[in-house]
């Protein structure tokens, strides 16, 4: 990639509802550098497995942690809600608004790869531990970093989503914080990781809107870590500081609710990290 | 495009129930060239359709022809089952063959522009015509050859369906009979179609799947239009003798429903038109 060319941010889309996608689309523009987003689509997968009949299931770790299980039905679901509706919805929003985006999941191209959970260990209702084989979830380990630099330069914007691509060509459903760190790791050059959610940022008590932390010491995360060890919050401050060791600049969390949720972002009103 | 990297072949899938995709994937590697893949997912669409509780419609033009309505909530299951089931479920299949495919829709990166058709002319059940403006479907009319080019070189396989892209930036339905005319007019040397359906190839009697048509000569195919006027095959016809003036040397049409149905079609076991 040239200097010009440079990837300058990895956004992340929340899958939430009250995400507002048409602000974010539009907001996109105000962005001075090249980008790329990862999206979710997890309200989505809730809804169209409800019509559908079918109910999302959860692992639960042995110590205690919740995952979604993904067996052949929910990858089918999966597939439609992320790849189908949500992706292409987006890409359409995009491309209404004069943004050549080009919508892949991680299978298309080889995009991301991983590996398959091969046994996951479950706690059953009876508080039993079972093992699971056959579930389609992984991590990523690995990005076509060629496929990305000649869309990239090309000047189309990728907008990705899950699933993944295991060794054996399957595809996995897998974080989209996975993703976001593999590719921080392989691709030169990120300076900021924007991380929208239905959050005003990190808050110091997830149940006050008001105890927002609007600066946090990148030095400091090990102590922040200890903080906020809850499910989807630990993992991303997990995620955060990794970024850091691969040369990221500065990580932002921010509301994804609201209008230009970038440049609000940008300019300071949900958390900056750095 | 250099010679080497010259597109050889479009391949059609249809979206029947019946279609055998796993054999059509593996038998993708016995194509001496380079090749894409335009794939509907009509059968998919029915289904989910069905199960959310949503009834594909169909619009009956004043001639008597019908065709399939698309309004918002039906463009939502048409993005979940062409570009999210089907389109992700033919890539995973490929690269667990070892085939480089990437999945795109026409919207992705602009692969396929085209025009809504903003007035559609329907006979209600009464027999009145009635104009219908809210349609988001459409007519291709332009390739982004560069992004396909740039994709084949790189050794990419394009997976590709609609949704194609408006002007205006919205996603459209149209058929791929249209997407495949648009390619053959405007990517060079493209030298054979291949188009396989739930049929043994053209038959002389579309009860008689024993009157199977084996050849048919490209220069008389307006004898054989007048004879195939009935809906699906009358346009599929039109798009033939298209396609020979624009330089294809040979189209077939085969069944994709039994074990190695490309080497079969080249072998001659549907209808070849040359």
């Amino acid at each position: 990639m040239t200097e010009r060319n440079m990837l300058k941010y990895i956004i992340k889309l929340g899958g939430g509802e009250n995400i507002n996608r048409e602000a974010f689309v539009r907001d996109l523009k105000n962005l001075d550098g090249l980008y790329l987003v990862i999206h979710g689509a997890n309200f989505a997968r809730g809804e169209i497995g409800k019509k559908m009949g079918y109910e999302v299931k959860t692992i639960t770790s042995p110590q205690g942690y919740t995952s979604v299980r993904t067996e052949k039905e929910g990858m089918d679901i999966f597939m439609m809600a992320y790849a189908g509706l949500m992706n292409k919805r987006l890409v359409e929003m995009a491309q209404m608004n004069g943004i050549n985006a080009i919508g892949l999941t991680g299978i298309d191209g080889g995009l991301i790869k991983g590996r398959r959970k091969k046994a996951i260990k479950a706690k059953s209702d009876d508080g039993r531990i079972k093992i699971i084989r056959d579930d389609m979830s992984g991590k990523s380990t690995q990005v076509n970093v060629d496929l990305l630099e000649s869309l990239l330069d090309q000047g189309y914007v990728p907008f990705i989503c899950p699933p993944i691509l295991s060794e054996e060509g399957e595809a996995l459903n897998t974080e989209n914080n996975n993703i976001a760190a593999t590719m921080i790791h392989q691709i030169p050059g990120v300076n900021t990781i924007i991380d929208l959610f239905e959050a005003p940022g990190l808050l110091k008590d997830v149940n006050k809107p008001k105890s927002l932390i609007r600066n946090l010491d990148k030095n400091k995360l090990e102590e922040a870590e200890r903080r906020f060890t809850a499910g989807r919050m630990g993992r991303k401050m997990l995620a955060v500081r990794e970024a850091f060791t691969h040369g990221v600049k500065r990580v932002i969390f921010a509301d994804g609710r609201v209008d230009m949720p970038l440049t609000r972002a940008l300019r300071g009103e949900g958390t900056i990290i750095e």
